[in-house]
């Protein structure tokens, strides 16, 4: 019998879709009015980071978190874009030789393989920068109060206290810089930087392009680091599950690197309950919209549950 | 008989100190409301990228832009080391050794030398998203769409058509990607978006700071494509003459490579007629303001006769 798709489904792939050809558009070949070149190799560097398909995740929650509180669709997919090319770009730098140097991502080669280490690290800084370009870009839906808000909140989140500075946490819990064993709150504030911050901010940047207040703000980042806390967790368990040919990349990597994560803190089962606990979490931060937040609620269960 | 110093001097070396003590801040250890921690490795390469003094020319032309258009002070000063941090990460980035490769800048270690590259490789990152984080800060000098424009503006001159795409030139200048001899126009092309676009952007942000109208905008950015195209020359005048003591760097390095610049492509006397001509026409573009654009025109000077 075929799978008919959830309501979920059906909006995540239709984002997705959008996403992918915005981000063509966004990162074609041809000078836009006021610039002076945009050179092929970079361009073509930058494609190959951002159009490496993929759940879109991020983007996703966004636009859900937008329309939620009513907003133009629009902003809220702007914000989307420039999280995803922050999310883009951090998978270019990470994967560089001097990092945790991959050759592989979704059976692809990576970045720095496909072209070379000067072209990734420039390809990462100009997805970054244009991350930020994006934000802040003019539009009929975009209020200079709510362009420099997102932009701000996106910084902070992407930063040297946000998933930067995981990034470095996370080099230094491999052991890189001498031993190290993490205790179960490091781990955990490892990984809210690290993955959280920037899934929490993605739900936010959504409410924050509706032009929302305060509280549903709040509520919308509760969502959001709930929901990204798990995320972790249940990436930590396929790591330790999965067979490399489902994940396309090599598995028990973590582990073999003798970084701390959840699953080693508190085993598989225990991690498994954390991670429904995190579900339910995320859920009843969103218990004042009752069903018509079922597509955000969702996203949360398929989050923890994912298999890949 | 001691050196007076000119009005000149005496801003530039003030607004130095200001932002040396303002980048020791916004750098420290101290995780601010809101942040879940800031890694020490992290902030002390931060802080050496930043903290290595320097005659902090871009601030300086954002203030003075401001100052000159009636603005806060403050908020030029925000705008200003919102791109000295972008100019400092780009130092930390182009230094590594899959870019230039290089080990002393002003003769100190570079930053992947004094730590690692992976390390040199987030501290960049996290200056340049930290870049951004000031320039959106709300405060009370900083209405919205000011601070939405800045970020704007400073995205644009730094990323792909701008500062990065133009180190992608010029590695390829290099003939690390094959044979490559540029023209002369594609020299300028290169220069304007390597360093020339930074330079720009910062007498623009100074003008955005102060809230200026189009008009006033164009021309102080006008005033910093002038200006950024004679630092380059002269920049690379200097390194045809300069000895390597004076500048602490290797010398005739840049020509060795085989990069073009103006020098090569139109020989010393006539380069050395160009910035003048460059510096008349940054200066031409401020003659709206006469005697009190006095210190922007003695920047314009200064920069194409500096010695170091």
């Amino acid at each position: 019998m075929p799978h008919t798709p959830t309501p979920f489904e059906t909006r995540l792939r239709a984002v997705a879709d959008t996403v992918e050809r915005r981000l063509e558009t966004l990162l074609d070949d041809a000078p836009r009015t006021g610039e002076i070149a945009r050179p092929e190799r970079l361009m073509a560097a930058m494609r190959h980071a951002a159009l490496a398909g993929g759940k879109r995740l991020r983007p996703f929650l966004a636009v859900e978190a937008t329309r939620l509180l009513g907003g133009p669709e629009e902003a809220g997919l702007r914000a989307g874009l420039a999280i995803e090319l922050i999310h883009c770009y951090s998978l270019v730098h990470d994967d560089l030789p001097a990092m945790d140097d991959d050759d592989l991502r979704r059976g692809k080669p990576t970045v720095h393989v496909a072209f070379d280490d000067a072209t990734a690290i420039l390809a990462g800084d100009a997805l970054l920068t244009l991350a930020f370009e994006v934000a802040t870009a003019e539009g009929p839906d975009a209020p200079a109060e709510i362009r420099a808000a997102l932009a701000a909140a996106i910084a902070r989140a992407a930063g040297l206290a946000g998933m930067v500075g995981g990034q470095m946490l996370d080099l230094a819990a491999e052991g890189r810089w001498g031993p190290r064993r993490l205790g179960e709150d490091e781990i955990r504030r490892l990984q809210a930087m690290k993955t959280g911050a920037l899934l929490a901010v993605s739900a936010e940047a959504g409410a924050i392009a509706a032009g929302a207040g305060a509280e549903d703000r709040a509520r919308l980042l509760a969502y959001g680091r709930a929901l990204g806390a798990a995320f972790q967790i249940a990436d930590d368990i396929l790591d330790r599950e999965a067979t490399a040919e489902a994940l396309g990349k090599a598995v028990g990597k973590d582990a073999g690197r003798g970084k701390g994560t959840l699953v080693d803190a508190l085993g598989l089962d225990a991690a498994r309950a954390e991670c429904d606990r995190l579900v339910a979490e995320a859920e009843a931060a969103l218990a004042p919209w009752g069903d018509r937040a079922a597509v955000l609620i969702e996203a949360a269960r398929f989050t923890a549950a994912r298999k890949a």
